[in-house]
């Protein structure tokens, strides 16, 4: 389906573009945020495609946050990137409870699709990130001329993180790279990720559970170097109260003889946009060299 | 009187602390936000004291929206500056009408001190930001030891950089330069100003009205070199409604034989902090270099 623009805005040399599409996926309409570096742009006639950065947002948000206080559009820009921003969950679909908690239903969609009903209905966000939104952008008429889709890396944070991780670990080849702020890493063992894991799959089918965690899913990974950056920050209260878990993410992937794995524990850094800001330009750059771009 | 410590937070290498006072000015607590940057803060025991950019926010805008969003940060990090984010109004007199408007009031305090009751209560925004507030924070025991009080440029935007622009003109020599993005630079001809300055000065003093207009106050100004950036997005819409007329402060300053002044108009960019985000790298610079950090 089409793309309709709803906003378009300067930054950094290149357009922000705000756009919204419906889906067949959630069965709702669905708003995402494209960013296109100036290198895509020069000549509007026969533009020159270029790679991608998806980056998935964490609990509450929508596609605005990330883009006004992310700062990847900086480096973005620079290295000549184009960064995708979509939603969180769908919205409007009234389940029941739908908007009652902050962890879980709107804003908190997980990147999985549910099993479970009501959920089941819309809430497929693992469908929708990594099938169906590339294939409406790299295929739509005015913004897939400008995106290399076959050079696509992906990140995120928190529960972005986690689903950066584990859409990247599911999908091998799919991306060429992944990143992680403060990822939800290994969601079946921490709060956040058991509420949201019980409500999308019930509480039973914990094998379930184990597809849908980076933690479990890099035991079996195929893949010789993971091509993986993650930070965290040390004064993130989310990490304290250990709904992130990276040690175990950590541990995993080295017991599962995984490399290329690298995991920094930032001295000082909370769990929001200022820690991301401080060091989104590294994590494009770990994109873009895996993408070609460095 | 002493700061209350709200938050601290890591930033691109430095700390941000979201600060309340007790305002003897205003009457009423206000909120400040202070970035220290990593040079600032190498030797806690003898720390190197830093010049200082302070930053006036836009309409609506409390510290927190360029805290997050401008981006000031990232640049300010590089060079060494310190960056104070003021309050735009007092908050919690309770004046009649205070919150009626989002152009007039809370939020719009527009860095005047106001003659006209009951605003001259405590909408003193000009003796606060350029008096009150920098003796509190170069005097105070906690903060004040990190901060050189004799090197200080100012900037702003939108209702911000009319302050900027009109406390540099007022004060000569309190600051080394001054910067704006989107100003509104000639405020008695356009329906934002007017609105505020009969509101605080009110309808007859016209006299008193143009002694907070940048473009009647450099018709007067007896320095040489203005040592003044200002940018303005071509897309702004408040630009194309006459709110902000820089070109009339241009044509002032012109005919009043002033140099020193650069004003670049930007294509494409709006009103928003993605157009302050792209160029506050600049405007940190243009700072840095006539506070001999560049």
């Amino acid at each position: 389906m089409a793309f309709t623009t709803n906003a378009t805005i300067a930054s950094f040399g290149g357009k922000l573009f705000k756009l919204s599409h419906q889906s067949t996926t959630t069965g709702t309409p669905m708003a995402v945020n494209l960013y296109l570096p100036p290198q895509a742009l020069a000549n509007p006639t026969s533009p020159t495609k270029v790679p991608v950065l998806i980056y998935l947002s964490g609990l509450t948000c929508t596609p605005e946050n990330c883009s006004e206080k992310g700062f990847f559009q900086h480096r973005a820009s620079q290295v000549g990137l184009a960064v995708v921003y979509p939603d969180t969950s769908p919205r409007g679909l009234n389940l029941p409870g739908e908007t009652a908690s902050w962890d879980f239903g709107a804003g908190a969609g997980f990147y999985v699709d549910a099993t479970r009903a009501p959920w089941s209905a819309g809430y497929r966000m693992e469908s929708y990130v990594a099938r169906e939104l590339p294939a409406a952008l790299f295929g739509d008429p005015e913004y897939g001329r400008y995106l290399d889709g076959a050079r696509v890396s992906i990140t995120g944070h928190s529960m972005g993180g986690h689903g950066a991780l584990t859409l990247y670990l599911k999908n091998e080849g799919l991306y060429k790279s992944v990143s992680a702020f403060a990822p939800i890493a290994n969601p079946v063992n921490c709060p956040w990720g058991q509420k949201a894991f019980a409500g999308y799959f019930g509480e039973e089918d914990k094998e379930e559970w184990k597809r849908h965690d980076a933690t479990e899913l890099v035991k079996g990974w195929k893949g010789k170097d993971l091509k993986a950056l993650v930070d965290v920050g040390t004064a993130d209260n989310f990490y304290k109260q250990g709904q992130l878990l990276p040690e175990n993410f950590e541990k995993a992937a080295k017991e599962a003889g995984v490399t290329g794995l690298t995991v920094r524990y930032q001295e000082g850094y909370d769990h929001s946009y200022y820690f991301m800001a401080t060091f989104s330009d590294e994590h494009v750059d770990h994109a873009a060299k895996h993408l070609g771009l460095l």
